[in-house]
């Protein structure tokens, strides 16, 4: 095991009507900023209990942050906020605009442009503090310090960390609202975040494998049951948990990372707005086949625990990554790059991407340009 | 899954060499006072590396927390600490040093007697913040609020609820020098802490069930090894992780729990002084014979899925909890009272006691003194 220091401050209040405990939460002389998707928390309930849970709150709203949320809306909240004396921020939907309030929030007290704080790499300073009602089980960000955040100018997207929400509130109800495509993406995002943090060395802690191993079967077993049944209030709720506790560092503990996949992914989002989880489960397939060698091990006990492989370590691996590509088409996403027009020239730019900017991603930094372009090519 | 809400702030600083960390960790302002137990840190080196990293520090010595911590102990700490005008505790040792630290820095702002806030079941108002050198796996206290007091004068043990500990430092290292028996009760109490949160009832939550089976299954791998070769540095890291990640609410979100077993070991230690580890050991076997008809499908899927078992729901219960004696049997522990001399003067003070304050434990609320006497019965 690796030596590890860990944190996580962020308080979780989960389950059936807890919006309503936003009240308590939120002390009533923060000036609150509560920020928006594209409006679906209006026709789901959702935006009416937050606002009556708040109405003896002072509120402000911000509508119209998008997928991948892009720091030129963001900017605008950033205006806003300091126009109204903001000091409480408050994010309702999905991971982003979650994701765009940790820059939001990050931003109002720094001096210089919110495009600068994500590209420096450095954690900022000062934050206003934040919270979150999460209504789509997907990035994590409800536990987590992380965000990405797009470019529109450069099709760019990064990633960037900051503080941890101080709470976040999970009722599985507001899922019930959300279309098959999303859950879908919510589950492979789910998957592979799990795999970023698994599918390196074995035996550097038989716990943080155990847990891993822990979601991807309870993925496994309740994403069929979920596609029948997308408003069974248990199963999302087991969506939901597992969504959390797949990327706030509970399975990270003394164990090195990966994510190559993301990182490719990321480039797809930024050139073709791809939607994250669907970039995923294209590119992990192909992440697994080209790093084989490297991963034949961890594969193998993959493959053993969670598909029940037997046989020998290139057999159970094989099976593995075939049952995983098998998984996310039944989850109704594509696998293929193909499927989702993207071709040569796209590879090509990412190729070229990773080596202007010489970066080698995955556990063994050896993901550059030129290996990107092998797992982009195994999934064309 | 239950509604719940879930918080734990504590900073974990795990790994060799951590302990110089301390330096940082603590404001150079404050006036600490580090706790201590008999001694054993003086010869296994965990002193010095306190002292060294802490010789820019203010800090007053308290010697002598014994294991199951008296209030009696605990008020002397008080006073001296009070006339020291300490603002900062930093337990160091194992869980009774950092349980009794707890009750510490929650009496020293309080006015009334330390007694008083342990039986009064309220969360105390005001507590000085404190932390831990953690040396000995087995409580979890290093990253939970609870610490479990014990009453010299009447003989009586009673958890108790405060703050968590600011950070913990658990370097492995120094449980090199942990005499056999410790371990094997350390090990014992992970595995009961994590059965009081999972052997209740199937299907509330899936992840958490594979969580609490994955400390589990980790415990059963590694404690034959970890007896063969107690430094062996991975094997006491994992065990380290286990105990922590066992008791401190990552495995018990949205699930029912029980606590019965810990009830009535609390019971034989405060009676007889035996080691809490040693009388979990002996009375678990017991609970899930007599709780057999009630927990049977949770004991079905525990017996399949750690310890392999086929066959019926009772063919698997009968075999887990054959196993699971037989395990504690394999640490080197007791698992019969008649193997440390408990016979029925002290059964029948322990229903007496049970009746005595009206109460009774377990996830249905049916642990009454008289299923305490069956229980302690079972494993005479």
């Amino acid at each position: 095991m690796n030596n590890f220091t860990f944190q996580n401050p962020t308080k979780i209040l989960f389950g059936k009507g807890m919006i309503k405990r936003l009240t308590q939460e939120i002390p009533t002389d923060k000036k609150i900023m509560i920020t928006f998707g594209g409006g679906s928390v209006r026709t789901n309930g959702v935006y009416e209990q937050v606002t009556t849970a708040l109405r003896d709150h002072r509120f402000v709203e911000f509508w119209g942050i998008e997928p991948n949320p892009k720091v030129e809306t963001l900017r605008k909240a950033v205006s806003l906020a300091r126009e109204r004396g903001v000091d409480f921020l408050l994010a309702v939907g999905g991971g982003s605009v979650l994701d765009g309030t940790k820059l939001i929030a990050s931003a109002i007290p720094y001096s210089g442009d919110a495009w600068e704080l994500v590209t420096s790499g450095r954690r900022p300073q000062e934050v206003l503090p934040f919270a979150s009602v999460m209504t789509l089980p997907a990035t994590g960000s409800e536990m987590n310090n992380g965000a990405v955040i797009s470019n529109g100018e450069t099709h760019e997207k990064f990633p960037f960390y900051t503080n941890y929400p101080l709470f976040s509130i999970l009722d599985p109800e507001t899922t019930f609202s959300l279309p098959p495509f999303q859950i879908a993406c919510g589950l492979a995002d789910t998957f592979v975040h799990v795999m970023e943090q698994y599918l390196t060395t074995t035996g550097q802690s038989p716990l943080m494998d155990r847990w891993a191993e822990g979601i991807l079967s309870t993925l496994v077993e309740i994403a069929p049951a979920i596609r029948k049944e997308p408003h069974n209030y248990q199963l999302m709720a087991d969506f939901m948990l597992s969504a959390t506790l797949a990327l706030n560092g509970f399975i990270a503990m003394g164990v090195t990372q990966d994510w190559s996949t993301h990182m490719i992914g990321h480039e797809l989002t930024a050139l073709h707005g791809i939607t994250h989880g669907q970039t995923l489960a294209i590119v992990l397939p192909g992440t697994m086949r080209v790093l084989l060698p490297q991963k034949l091990s961890k594969l193998a006990q993959y493959g053993e625990r969670v598909w029940g492989a037997q046989g020998s370590d290139k057999e159970k691996a094989a099976l593995a990554i075939d049952r995983t590509e098998a998984f996310f088409r039944s989850l109704g996403l594509a696998t293929r790059l193909s499927e989702v027009n993207v071709d040569e020239e796209t590879i090509a730019e990412i190729e070229r991407r990773f080596e202007t900017r010489g970066v080698a991603f995955g556990e063994a930094n050896n993901v550059t340009g030129a290996v990107a372009r092998k797992i982009l090519e195994s999934v064309r």
